[in-house]
């Protein structure tokens, strides 16, 4: 099944083809099926990861990649291109031809088919790009990190993820996000004393103590710190809390889990004394369950500062952090400095709603032609 | 099966008979044996339920009654009658003669077979007391509310819980704990707007305004209300906190479960005006999901005054309050005066060490006696 030429309708019947996270064979045959076409690049699939690349021997290799799995489809498969709006009810939008189209609605328009066929049309078109380009669409990026497309490819095929910068096509608006903030959860468990609820005053209440714990977070300033130019806003909170529940009993165990966003100019050591220095005046029990490290954005490659200015040339705002965690810190962690630029609002990441403004589509279309040409 | 007349050889039978509550029918046996040996009293079976009375038209009518069934056993069946102490690891105690034996051990020996050996031995040797006195022996009082003994007594034989006052068997340490607190449990829910956790000031966190709740919980002072000349300690508190949970979401909900023990003076509808008051300047939902009235003391009446009388010659200190919830509840809502007043320690019930003193057994058959010839 050939796609159609135009990136803008391209982008939609990617989102007409489901791929919720594990089932993403149809979508990643009909890539495969694009890019094989094509002299120019040497084409690798790897499960439902498909990966291409021109080998001119340039002395500057960019990566450019994006995932093909999506959350679970909520009745906005398949999507629609509008003239008309999104209705805000809830129910599909009118249809309308892709030329007049202002948005696509569906899911994966904005997380991230419409980064994926900015990305596969330049693919097909760039015979002969001014950088040497790697291609990445990749499977298993909205589910455990263990799944993930880009981590088999690292463990499989390790020469194919060597690159002097790399792009992720994640929403950013059409802007440049830089970097990523790192993210860890923790436990923070207090510990009391039992006793019949009829005498707490004989026991020491977990849950009362935990309550002590949320004012503290609740209470906590976010703090911005800039790194490479960008400011990343760290984030700490309770994202869940569990004690007690013991009809008669005072709770003697409660725990609150806890999310710290952290700037990249903080290791995860760090991080994680930062939380513990929190409350060292307390006996709480404080354990790290999941981390993974922030990445710095390496605005300062000269290649990026190009792309920025040939962004702002189409409109764009200057380049900001990163605050979510994205595959961004994959290629940090292997040395390649990398930053996420692509269309649609990362607010509609997800929701029932998401719908990206078609005129993002073809300006980073027009912007990456430009910067690559 | 014939039981030994000696009143701490029986209580030491009672508890050697496994009672777990839903199979009380040896045991119920064993009592209804025994009870329908002797010609001055009525004999009713009702399920495994026994109860028995005298008529002797007295002007004064006394309930005794005591529940057989006990929590599950934890290695505490049969029990032991010892001379030697209780061993703090938990293994079992060395045992002695029944003339010998200082403590009972076991699983009800606290909670409640001492208390019922109490009342089956004065059942069986009372053969024409002061007062006329209905003696109760039920099931099912350590489950749910629905399956209690009593209340199936109080629908198919009302008639037998007609009586002017009435005394709980329950362990009060062979002093009088008058009436009970009531208790209500309540869930405080907090909600909130979810977002992405990595920009939480896009959303509103229901965990962390939770914490102002368990806070405020924390914080709040118990109050003591003087009852009948009973001193009613109330209790207010969080016996569990549940919310959020998703990995990277602001939770928009979550729920503190609270219990409040609010002294008999309080009716339960007082009782929710007064937690809702405490907490009327915020936008928390609160919803009422369970309630047990208390039950006033009703020392004033002069029998009652003057069980106390013997008691305190016997070595108890004065009546003081119930704080925990008990079937007198039951008997306060029928019109019927009630108190507690049985051998063991209240705060030892239901533990896997649980044990009698041998003393509160003897000096309670002999008090009881004393006050009903």
């Amino acid at each position: 099944m050939d796609m159609p030429s135009d990136v803008v309708e391209l982008a939609a019947r990617l989102v007409d083809i489901s791929s919720v996270s594990g089932n993403e064979r149809e979508v990643a045959d009909v890539v495969e099926h694009e890019l094989r076409k094509h002299p120019h690049l040497e084409v690798l699939r790897d499960g439902d990861t498909v990966l291409a690349r021109t080998n001119f021997a340039r002395s500057t290799r960019v990566i450019l990649a994006g995932h093909l799995d999506t959350v679970p489809v909520a009745d906005n498969v398949p999507g629609v291109l509008t003239a008309d709006g999104i209705p805000t009810d809830g129910s599909r939008p009118s249809s309308s031809s892709f030329e007049e189209a202002t948005m696509l609605w569906g899911r994966g328009s904005v997380d991230m088919k419409s980064g994926d066929a900015v990305f596969l049309a330049l693919a097909r078109e760039l015979v002969e790009p001014r950088l040497d380009v790697t291609w990445i669409f990749y499977d298993h990026e909205e589910v455990e990190a263990s799944l993930n497309g880009l981590g088999r490819i690292e463990r499989n095929h390790p020469e194919w993820l060597q690159a002097d910068i790399a792009i992720l096509g994640e929403p950013t608006d059409a802007s440049i996000e830089g970097g990523c903030n790192g993210t860890m959860r923790l436990n923070i468990t207090a510990r009391g004393v039992a006793a019949h609820s009829a005498r707490p005053w004989m026991g020491d209440n977990a849950v009362h103590r935990i309550g002590a714990v949320l004012e503290r977070l609740a209470a906590w300033k976010p703090q911005t710190h800039v790194v490479d130019g960008l400011e990343y806003r760290e984030s700490l909170l309770a994202v869940g809390v569990q004690g007690g529940g013991a009809r008669n009993s005072v709770p003697d165990s409660a725990t609150a889990i806890v999310n710290f966003r952290f700037a990249p100019d903080r290791s995860p050591e760090q991080a994680e004394s930062y939380v513990r220095e929190l409350f060292c005046d307390t006996d709480l029990q404080i354990e790290l369950t999941d981390c993974a490290p922030g990445a710095r954005p390496g605005m300062e490659h000269p290649e990026f500062a190009q792309l920025a200015d040939a962004l702002r040339e189409h409109g764009a705002g200057d380049p900001t952090a990163k605050l979510g965690w994205t595959d961004v810190a994959r290629f940090s962690a292997l040395g390649v400095p990398a930053i996420n630029c692509g269309p649609g609002d990362p607010t509609l990441a997800h929701r029932a709603d998401e719908a990206c403004p078609v005129s993002q589509i073809r300006d980073l279309h027009r912007t990456f032609t430009a910067w690559l040409l």
